[in-house]
């Protein structure tokens, strides 16, 4: 119930953050920031939380939960097809600490530098460690990759590996553990889980192409079911296909393809693409993603399994309140 | 570190608010919502945290505490007389309880519809209580009422009475009680405190005479210097002229004087008038404002006192990181 002053000199950390853009008419330091929308435009705006104990552990690297606190809303507007613009930031915190809150705005200020995005409003509380992101970005309305889109018929892709965020979670909380993993298949899934890429440049190459899209944060399974909900269609996917790193070939097919298809924190990008279009999007679009599926008319997800066998997989995301699920 | 099930039908609660205006492109259910500006108009845009402890007692009735969440970020708006179009909202609770959760989207959904703004984002977080606002209004650059604009000569207002909800943060601390003070009035402080309104009609009033607004959260002297140092002037204020409630008059004069110059969560505006305008604006702007003092050459704030004394008033308003003070 008081005014944090000793919170009043954070602004010194975050300043780096605040000037890059000409679209923002006014930004930090008034009741509101003004912000200039191009004309034909839609501005996309999507909000997250992380809370300390539930999306990251109280002791990770703060500069790395920086990185990840925006990227994850930057993968939203990837999502969507949208060129990143402005951020907001909501930073909760038990007390001003130096250190921490160096490396904390260092993680966000080399991605936000990355992107052209810009710091336009924040509000910083006492109180348990948590952060809230909005993110604004732009698109013209009728090019957004929406999760309703999908056809059928559309060949279904997923960019990057998956599975791998998934398979240091399970390490770090000692659900799992496996001794052909290296030192270094360890440090790699570390950092896809603490250091996630939003395939920004991805969703903005889709635009002439992709049907719908969304990116994975849950899992494959579940994300692809809100794209299925949302479409009124069904899918079946080849687990053979499903790309896997280099360290989640290394342990067994059946546990890689498992964390794969429903573990989530990979914060790819799923997306279809009409069977028309496939040779000219591969093509025409560089970058690093697979085929591992189609639409189908049948309602729900089906997946061919490594044995070649039909498995319908049940509970695939269809119980979300959140425009950034 | 695991998606919430509990909290996949929260949607139930927050539909009313989900769907009453035309700009909304795509509202919640994709990656990102997708809002229109109107031509010439920028977006202003504020987020607040409200943490449970700090913000509010965590006990606080949770109707009031969705109207209070809400009226913070319009509050926002109306001190830079933007007009309302659209929130989101981060809440982090501990569990899912349904009768809190009926109540807290009661709280912001009647104020919600008052000031037509919608709800087009969400995320919801399994953690300590904590809300996230953040509202979106629109406002021709030009027109906005800065914290920059007072100029030497102009008229300091407010809007309604100062101090009410400063009494009821004190009494419920048990840090001040007075005896004159009936059932009524405490009432009438813990109403103020617990709902406050936005003057968003007063914001929109202002556009054509103010050359600076603020709205008071953190307190009169608090926030009428974040004006005086934005627009490089000073001020002087008469203590005998700060508008006091019916209640606050019932306590001593230095004391209800005291509350109304330092203690916050009022959510009144502070504006300043060129003097030449001021008998246009009084005659055409309907309306609870008062004039309380004038901008002048000499830097820092000073009031006239209840016995005619000029004092100094140090440490106003210097030192805040935020869009939202």
């Amino acid at each position: 119930m008081s005014t944090q002053s000793e919170f009043s000199l954070i602004e010194t950390y975050f300043t780096d953050l605040t000037s890059s853009r000409d679209d923002v008419y006014l930004g930090i330091g008034d009741d509101c920031a003004l912000l200039s929308c191009p004309v034909e435009h839609v501005v996309a705006v999507s909000i997250d939380t992380l809370v300390a104990g539930i999306h990251f552990f109280a002791d990770v690297d703060p500069e790395s939960l920086g990185h990840k606190s925006l990227a994850v809303g930057l993968s939203d507007l990837a999502a969507m097809g949208a060129k990143p613009a402005w951020f907001t930031l909501a930073l909760t915190l038990p007390d001003s600490n130096d250190a921490w809150l160096m490396a904390f705005s260092k993680g966000l200020a080399i991605l936000a530098k990355q992107y052209n995005i810009q710091l336009v409003g924040g509000d910083t509380t006492k109180g348990p460690l948590a952060i809230s992101i909005q993110v604004h970005g732009f698109i013209k309305p009728e090019q957004a990759l929406r999760r309703d889109g999908a056809q059928i018929g559309d060949l279904i892709y997923v960019s990057g590996t998956l599975g791998d965020a998934g398979a240091a979670l399970q390490l770090k909380l000692q659900q799992w553990d496996d001794e052909v993993l290296t030192v270094q298949d360890r440090h790699y899934f570390y950092h896809r889980l603490e250091k996630p890429s939003p395939r920004i440049d991805v969703g903005l190459a889709l635009l002439e192409f992709a049907t719908s899209a969304i990116d994975i944060s849950d899992g494959l399974s579940s994300d692809l079911g809100h794209i299925l909900k949302k479409s009124r269609v069904g899918a079946t996917i080849d687990l053979t296909k499903l790309p896997l790193s280099q360290s989640l070939q290394n342990i067994s097919k059946t546990k890689a393809v498992e964390l794969a298809l429903n573990s989530g924190d990979d914060y790819e990008l799923c997306f279809t693409i009409p069977a028309d279009k496939q040779s000219l999007f591969e093509s025409t679009v560089d970058g690093e993603y697979r085929q591992i599926g189609v639409i189908d008319a049948e309602l729900g997800l089906r997946a061919i399994s490594v044995d070649g066998q039909m498995d319908t997989i049940t509970g695939s995301g269809y119980d979300h309140f959140s425009t950034n699920s």
